[in-house]
């Protein structure tokens, strides 16, 4: 694809489809490399160090995806026939479900309407001993990446982590999009994360670097997350390559996801005055657009979009999810609500 | 760790602390990037398909690692309660142990002096119904990391190919330095993969490239890899910043691994001649050095020559392993030997 | 414990309690043996064939338990990665999840009201390709232990095998206590069974054989249990002993679950006019008893209930199940109802 | 098959084949039973509690075979990514690896020539950190199936528990046959048991019971193992209908195994002058000959045998097992050594 072209479209599918800065790039060619698996690499240590430090945790890993970095937080807390519980909607439960089967750990799937463990269900499912499998481990998800990046309030984080530390169980934070939830509370992350034990950070949506996602939480978790890494094909040699622009997203690129939050709202209030779409109010940088009113279902808004150089994804058979990120700005969203109220006429 | 002190060092230990060259750093910097979970990486699909290619084989598929290569392959072609066959000494077998209880697959060991399988063993395992487990796919693994880089030959692999296709079973082949195994034999690495159904090659051992790996194979397998490279967290996104270095690494590394080979037989001419050395005759770039008629231990022959700035592995009680690769010239290989005449004196 | 105090108690906790006949005993005496392991054992084939041709498929498979008769189904009939979807509150998904984790399958619950599962949740679930894992099970249960012994109707076993079969599944039936299914249903147990591909049966409840099920289905698929069955311990020698209970069991108790029946109506008529319970009416032998309007949670009632020797188990915070069988007659039954009543006044 | 073509027979192909005595039949009759899923089974607590006695350990659960008692002494003992150790011809090894894969452990062999693991290699093993998969459990057997009943001695077993303790692994020990083990030895079993942490032992091969096995061990351990029994299916309900059985069988068993242990020193020494024929010197009550020399392979053999009504297993290309027991008197052994010597010419 020419630059040309790239620029003739907008990309709303995902904030995954960044690409790196130019002081990304000039950071991996400056940045100091070593052999992870013998001595280790300086970059990823210092990415390790600084989000730890960043996150308010004991340790971190480099992990080659936020999918690796959940999986490895499950895996190095949950034994064979334990259970973990994660939201019915949520990232984990619903596609990262392949990777369960690799655990020996039964998921069980607790509501989360808006984003949010229903409490009651979770205490109830905490206090249950139908099965006899004790519960380890509770994944939440903030923003919730299928709820149109809804963010929970710190008091509902702080109610699930007590009544999973109460039940003798830890918490494991997707944190795949953090840093938009941080913004969207006015807080910083490390306030987010002081309601989960450990949690995985995604290097690579909103923060624009190509791959990478960093898992922190106690020393000892992270410890055997990294003998666990090493198991599973994670661990790589200089993996400051990567690192190097990781370092630089966390650097250079969490401030500006206001700006995609921005976008995100202009963008639904310029569709909501579309007939026969519904938007629901975006949190974060995700807008989901309900076209059920509009007698044509998502696939086909999806073709009639893409005609008009407007990339978007179904979620669902009358839903549509847009994305903003770095490379959508304020013209960008114009042209997509032009392209919005054009097909709807 | 400053240039000069790097300078100043020997590192014998392994082929995997290379650094990336220059020419990989230019090719990331123009390489054409994109959402390998979208659209396709278009630098990752030319580093796959150009491997695919030279290795003879329908596709291919990026991983972050060897081991996951491997360990996708076996996912990809055993399934639960089925066997895969190994060499006993093979890394597979021994170092990636880990990641084959993720499998349901058992793993059977088969004796593999000089890095060849029994072909004894491998074909009464192959007839044998006891515990009534179907082997379905045998692992071998050329140059041979635990036997001293040692290289079967085409016919023993024609022979363990033949008796494994006969017995219902596939053929993987850890190629982590495949290339190397190809010069030795004065063959084209495809004469080898033509002994294979899927093969693994490393793109950060002698190549230089910082991280990453090849899985090469059918299609239908390649497909399956993909899926649950996914499932497992090797996926990535804008991964053509990993590939541009594999790619360049493949396009201007592979005929320099002669001269580690040179540099290993000079060492191992070098060492033989130091009283109570016994040197394993290298075939690649890997000399392995018996101290048992020393009177010190591998450990103890470790820590003088570190102390010397020559650093190696002890690869047993009594065995060392040196490991020649880009940053180890011919008066790297002199003054190692100075070191090893020193300490032996 | 001794006859008298037996013949005290009114035990309705579960009809797993019953003892075996004496025609059973005789049974056991007179019954061919033979090395089940080797040459197979006649009466446990005996036990087989005519569990197969009772129930209208082409083979059947004794196991020692129910639990193990839907594992072996399970871990016949579906891979790793792939999915089994079970009624969320069926005994599979609720009671025998610790089995699942042994099987690399994902379970994923489907909406079960009145032991019906949700035809549309099925039918979005079986056509989702959200996380990739493909559907290759779909388990029901009736009559439905958790829903009050509910069973559904032939035409909702048939929508669901029709379902589940034009997406690619198979159907597998925990058949319990299918008998008192097809008693409630007025048709023979093959007609419920024609919608299924494999089914369990239990001997050992309300047909008071002591210990065993069967599970049926195509040949291909039992024979895939039965090595199954001996890879995870549930082979056994002269298991003739336990089959001959079994096979007495199946010739001479199926038609008097009609009067386990009766007795679970006479047990709600005479319940429902108690003040403060709420009974759920009765398809077969289960009463479910909701206690939430008497001032006394369900531990309570129990413990009442067992200092007037009559015993039930809390099913809920609420709930208290009370089941009949061969040892509760129409004077358990009174004297059952005499003892709600003066706990409840 | 009706009892005079029985007693026309002569099965040495295993003391699986043991048929229960009248006085089983008549325990049966008489024993107290209970719902092993509830209240508990009496008769199943009197084998338990007497087993657990008998052989010096805190407690017992009943197993339905001796493969369910070994692969849950596995799961209750080991987690996801440790390692088993067993020796490389064990029952647990060779025939039980089908269990293995669902254990989420990594089994490595340890050679066992004349049933005695080879403590060199045991020691360097536990010793290793190859791989980083921690030892939890090591596995021995006595007496050696695979390796003609063969009986290592105390000081053998001491050594392997000294080393394993030690190493920070626990001992389970597969004693299918552990009486016959206990009367070469001339010591009471609880002598053997004291060299291991848990201890499988089968009531259905020489003791005669028609089935079941018992696991014994520390109370915590075998709670544990209770716990998994009923999650893969091994729990029944009147299980006391087997257990009283397998009551009887340790009450009036035991000793009558001496008898078979004679009868297999009878009929080596009748095979051993038979020319070609090479006969292992059985310590217990397996006699494994050896056809290599009489130009006719074990499968041949076997079927001229069979002509004979001497029915024998191959054990191998050019092995055939012969198994003493109680349906074997002092006239079959006479008998199966004219069959050998009639075919021997």
């Amino acid at each position: 694809m020419g630059p040309s072209q790239f620029s003739a479209r907008i990309d709303l599918r995902s904030d995954t489809v960044t690409l790196p800065t130019d002081s990304m790039y000039a950071r991996v060619r400056s940045t100091p490399l070593g052999d992870d698996g013998l001595d280790g690499d300086p970059t990823a240590q210092a990415l390790e160090g600084s989000t730890a430090a960043m996150l308010g945790k004991e340790a971190a890993l480099y992990a080659p995806s936020a999918t690796m970095a959940n999986l490895l937080a499950i895996l190095a807390q949950v034994q064979r026939h334990e259970m973990v519980l994660a939201g019915s909607a949520s990232h984990i439960y619903l596609a990262e479900r392949g990777a369960a089967v690799l655990t020996g750990a039964f998921y069980h799937a607790i509501p989360d309407p808006d984003g949010a463990l229903d409490i009651g269900a979770l205490t109830s499912t905490l206090a249950s001993t139908k099965g006899n499998l004790k519960t380890r481990l509770v994944c939440v998800e903030t923003s919730h990446n299928n709820e149109g990046g809804a963010v929970a309030s710190l008091e509902h984080m702080a109610s699930v982590y007590e009544a999973s530390k109460t039940a003798g169980a830890d918490v494991h934070l997707d944190g795949a999009r953090l840093f938009n939830a941080a913004i969207a509370l006015k807080v910083p992350a490390s306030a987010i994360c002081a309601q989960a034990d450990t949690i995985a950070v995604c290097l690579s949506k909103g923060l624009s670097a190509p791959m990478g996602a960093v898992l922190v939480g106690p020393k000892a978790t992270i410890d055997k997350a990294r003998w666990l890494r090493k198991l599973i094909g994670g661990a790589q040699r200089q993996v400051g390559i990567a690192a190097a622009m990781g370092l630089e997203a966390l650097d250079t690129m969490i401030d500006r996801l206001a700006v995609d939050h921005d976008h995100a709202k202009a963008l639904a209030l310029g569709l909501q005055d579309i007939r026969g779409l519904r938007i629901r109010h975006p949190q974060t940088n995700i807008v989901q657009v309900n076209v059920s009113g509009t007698g044509m279902d998502a696939r086909e808004w999806e073709a009639r979009l893409r005609a008009q150089h407007v990339l978007v994804r179904p979620w669902g058979p009358a839903l549509l999810r847009c994305v903003t990120h770095r490379h959508i700005d304020a013209s960008s969203v114009s042209s997509a609500i032009e392209a919005f109220r054009a097909i709807s006429v």
